[in-house]
């Protein structure tokens, strides 16, 4: 049975929580392997997160938390040990108690983008790419591709100074790469990503300029909802091979998975 | 679907709380029902309390707690109302969200154990009752048993000074009912109580003196585990009619799935 007292507690913290998905494929999941496992989803607001943060860490059965917007940034500097990836974005997106009670950060957003690139048979080796988004998401982005071996990318964000700033820390980290700050351009790259949110809502704008996509180009969203965005379509349109979002999700959960530890042998809270 | 991020949220608090009945109970009912609610077990330890509830309290979309062992008195002082049998008792083992956050404080344990009893077509109006056991959930029983019109109640207790004062404090309340305190012997009583821990565990001495029961006479247990307590055995073999404490919790979890509303329309957390 699936949530008795013995249950091992995994939290999904988000302001607000009501759109998470990673609650729901959790707790399918426990369900599917027949894990006594719950995924809560809990949120707090911005105000009141030094408080919630400190109560979650006081909840000594609590085995592991999954954090989005806002928290990834306060999170990651809760914790007392981090995996570099998460360390060189200053971002948890997933933190796991160590054994003296303290926390450990990963970020799997990086990650899971690039596994789910590589599982739709896309290449980032040798490659030159265009990002659009120098955010929380997008930072976790171009560095892992930049460490998948890209050959060039260019950041594009509104606010120019971030993209400067990210290609500054990106470059240093994996000089191998040739990274730019430039326009929402793809001409004369392989791969145009969308790391933005601009497309979730009818009536976004285009994050990218789509008259320059050409059929030799691979076209990505990271956005999950809808499965096919106006950039997608656009790209699908132009001959492009697309990406949807929905991948970069599931490799989440995958990494995520193993990070938890989800089916170890060791359990009950007693 | 069940536990999506936009699921109710209820905690069930004690230390520790492997064993707690309540998170498998109403996490069956949600399933049964359909519901996107989670009972989730928490545990934290004494010293941790206080920035426990402060971050439970912090979690915006955590609707209602069960509290048990140790925590009752604590979580009740942490309440801003309360029904009359919490109050009374200074001891909380549901608290429900109100409108501004705060919570709101109420107590099943001795309603539950009327109710079971009363399903179970036992009387208590007019009725000489022997209670061994004036701890926390004796004291919640002893006012429901006088409220219930109980003749007399005899308190019986290894802390005479707290059964005193436990009786003094029923006795202010309801005047009608004879208290007493005295030996753990049922004889000329029509039931006898045990609302002790003792015969949780093999090996444990009975609660009360057996060799006085008689076949006129109605033997209780709010044991669970084991469903027959040496005590009940006892009860039984001197031909008295008994009742196990199963249903106690079972009118509990009916009392709390209304106190907490769990099938309101206005679902939803954002």
């Amino acid at each position: 049975m699936r949530g008795t007292g013995k249950a091992d507690v995994f939290v999904m913290l988000a302001h607000p929580v009501g759109h998470a998905k990673s609650p729901g494929m959790f707790n399918e999941i426990f369900e599917q392997k027949g894990l006594d496992s719950l995924m809560v989803p809990l949120s707090c607001r911005p105000e009141d997160f030094e408080t919630f943060w400190a109560g979650i860490t006081a909840a000594e059965n609590i085995r592991g938390v999954i954090i989005s917007v806002p928290y990834k940034t306060a999170v990651y500097h809760k914790c007392a040990a981090a995996h570099d990836r998460a360390a060189r974005v200053q971002s948890a997106n997933s933190v796991r108690r160590q054994a003296d009670g303290s926390w450990y950060a990963d970020n799997f957003d990086g990650v899971g983008f690039i596994d789910g690139l590589k599982a739709g048979g896309h290449q980032i080796a040798g490659r030159r790419i265009l990002q659009v988004g120098a955010g929380g998401a997008g930072a976790s982005l171009a560095y892992c591709l930049a460490e998948a071996g890209a050959e060039e990318i260019r950041l594009a964000d509104i606010d120019a100074d971030r993209a400067g700033k990210l290609a500054v820390l990106v470059a240093k980290a994996f000089p191998k790469c040739r990274i730019q700050v430039g326009a929402a351009d793809p001409s004369g790259m392989h791969m145009a990503i969308n790391a933005t949110p601009v497309g979730m809502h009818g009536g976004d704008p285009l994050p990218l300029d789509v008259s320059k996509l050409t059929p030799d180009m691979t076209v990505v969203d990271i956005i999950m909802e809808p499965a096919e965005t106006a950039l997608l379509r656009a790209g699908r349109e132009r001959g492009c091979r697309i990406q949807p979002g929905r991948p970069m999700m599931d490799f989440q959960v995958r990494g995520m998975s193993e990070f938890f530890d989800i089916e170890r042998k060791d359990r009950g809270n007693g």
